[in-house]
């Protein structure tokens, strides 16, 4: 193993001391332990630090501390790496990061919308009314978000007929499996009921990001979603990454978005729409098919997290909000297999999935985010 | 207090040897202890059968140990009730009774679609082509599911501008404030991921029922409501009834539905849709306004529950899933105000609204479900 370098050329493969994301990691079968990535090498925290929260078997005890902790750390973490020897990656065993309280999932890229409205109503204008005055979310199944690797089994479900065959559903396979590929934010610090979260309070709650694939059955979807939304459509699996990448870690990486016109009601806070420079790459069996770039969506996270809490909903430790699909204006940006093949073509069984996220590091060079995997298993 | 009697008469205000619901409570601020309701007392079964998920903090340790072990303990705590005092209600602090995990919101009444349909969509077939071919559904916010008695803080967010006042929305409190008089479905066992739960299944994961009135902010839900659903309408706050009456307590409520046209597919189980013969009354101010019918509902419970899996999705203890509206045929059957009131007036600050509910007893007698209060607070 190396001992990482202050050196801002030696940037460990996007692992390097400007980054320092977390996961929960155990090594031989052992307990659960919070674990810091430096290079190829998991720093274990329990060990290096001693703290109680380091041995949980998620990272909501070590998020609920809330931002000065999660700062203080940061630095210890960064200290540590330059002194302590990590366990290989090689040796170690990755879960699912952190218990997902409620996952909610907005439709924040213009591209997207436009690009399924047109497929999805086409007879109406793509984006509707309300679309560019709040971001649109929905309220997706938590229980069913699994770290990258998992594999994903084709969901059954119910589906339009054929044409020409009827107006009764037929039931099977879903024919059209999807992926969807996002940016999710971690919410540590908690929010009281009754008291909205202003756009300005992002750091004050939002611990740090993940990589989100949500899986998709577009044919299921596409029958069951009037007029209440999505429902099995989705909730049969939604993949996150291992690795926890923090705010602080995206110092480099805020950027302007392209702009909203209206402009939104004040508690959107027009004017301060930061985005985050972050480079997608969408990965089907070792091939790069897209490269979304997240800098393209309209709406900002802090403006989906003050839309999430206007109404007084409270946070929790570990609620999950994800960026919904994030497609930009070229066809080689897009998000979505939908999109990019037109509805011709979709997933096949044993096909693999990779999201793959970088952004520019505070250390002058590109941090990788974690990356999100999964592979398709046949219908039961 | 009063020893509870084998006496079929004595039926105990609905709470006696054939009920038996559970709660968590405490008292004079001591630990959190589940127990079980008798007449007026409540029956400590840390303190009466020592076991250690009894001194958990919510009824989810033991909901996860499945059906077998609510089946003995059942037996064991109909054994105590005769034998062992409780304490007196009026001495205990009630709390919620169990971490919801996912809360899952059907539409399953069809004269509450049907009702809506018409109010929503004037211009358009009231029910939609998929709703008799599927239990449609969303899900909500599981983190705002809070007990009975909490107060509600009407919601703020945007609603369509009123009429000549041009395209942008309007920001402010809601003016549309409503209830949903719904049953819900509490999870114990849980299923792995991947692997549907047939209808038939019921018993073996679902282990009781509460009460529900899933509050409702109509303005801010008509304009954010398409294309993804219902999401800041309603995520300000769900409230459940503090006990969790067993299907075990049910047994002589089940009763035929009024029945399916078209014939649902196979997974649904059609022609095996028993449903539950439990009255609502929605009170108003000490007033009782309508008297909902469970008895009425298109949709039974293993239907809804086999829909919820059939793509493979998982249950987890403490996943919550309610009927939606339970509204009957009659114009004072219905369990919503904008139902009630035909959208002319909705919930003002300080009124009260109590859900009440009941149904026949294993005893020969009715049973008191556990019910629901909350009382409208003004906006912040």
């Amino acid at each position: 193993m190396t001992h990482a370098s202050d050196d801002d050329r030696e940037d460990l493969g996007g692992f390097g001391l400007d980054h320092l994301p977390y996961a929960v990691f155990s090594r031989d079968g052992g307990p659960r332990r919070v674990g810091v990535r430096v290079g190829d090498t998991v720093l274990d925290l329990h060990e290096a630090t001693g703290r109680p929260e380091m041995a949980a078997s998620s990272l909501n005890p070590f998020l609920a501390l809330g931002p000065e902790v999660w700062r203080q750390t940061r630095e210890q973490v960064g200290d540590l790496a330059r002194t302590t020897e990590g366990i290989a990656l090689a040796d170690v065993e990755l879960h699912q990061p952190f218990e997902v309280a409620d996952y909610v999932d907005f439709y924040a890229s213009e591209h997207h919308a436009t690009n399924l409205g047109r497929m999805f109503r086409p007879d109406s204008e793509p984006l509707l009314p309300n679309w560019k005055h709040l971001p649109v979310a929905y309220h997706g199944r938590a229980g069913t978000v699994v770290p990258s690797g998992t594999p994903v089994v084709r969901p059954s479900g119910q589906r339009r007929p054929a044409p020409g065959q009827g107006d009764a559903p037929v039931f099977g396979a879903s024919q059209r499996l999807d992926i969807e590929a996002e940016l999710g934010f971690v919410v540590g610090a908690p929010s009281a009921l009754g008291d909205p979260v202003p756009a300005a309070g992002l750091a004050d709650h939002v611990f740090g990001v993940v990589g989100v694939n949500d899986w998709s059955a577009r044919d299921i979807q596409a029958w069951e979603y009037v007029p209440l939304g999505p429902f099995l459509g989705k909730s049969f699996a939604t993949s996150i990454s291992h690795w926890v990448t923090p705010l602080a870690a995206l110092e480099a990486a805020w950027c302007d978005l392209p702009g909203q016109d209206p402009t939104p009601l004040g508690y959107l806070a027009p004017g301060q729409t930061r985005g985050l420079d972050i480079d997608v790459e969408v990965v089907l069996n070792g091939e790069v098919l897209t490269r979304p770039p997240y800098r393209s969506m309209y709406w900002s996270p802090a403006q989906m997290l003050a839309h999430l809490t206007v109404n007084g909903a409270s946070l929790r430790t570990g609620d999950l909000f994800a960026s919904g699909t994030i497609s930009g204006p070229g066809d080689d940006e897009v998000g979505s297999l939908i999109e990019l093949w037109r509805g011709e073509r979709f997933l096949g069984d044993g096909d693999e999935v990779v999201l793959r996220y970088s952004a520019p590091g505070t250390g002058g060079g590109r941090i990788t985010l974690g990356e999100v995997s999964g592979h398709v298993l046949p219908a039961r």
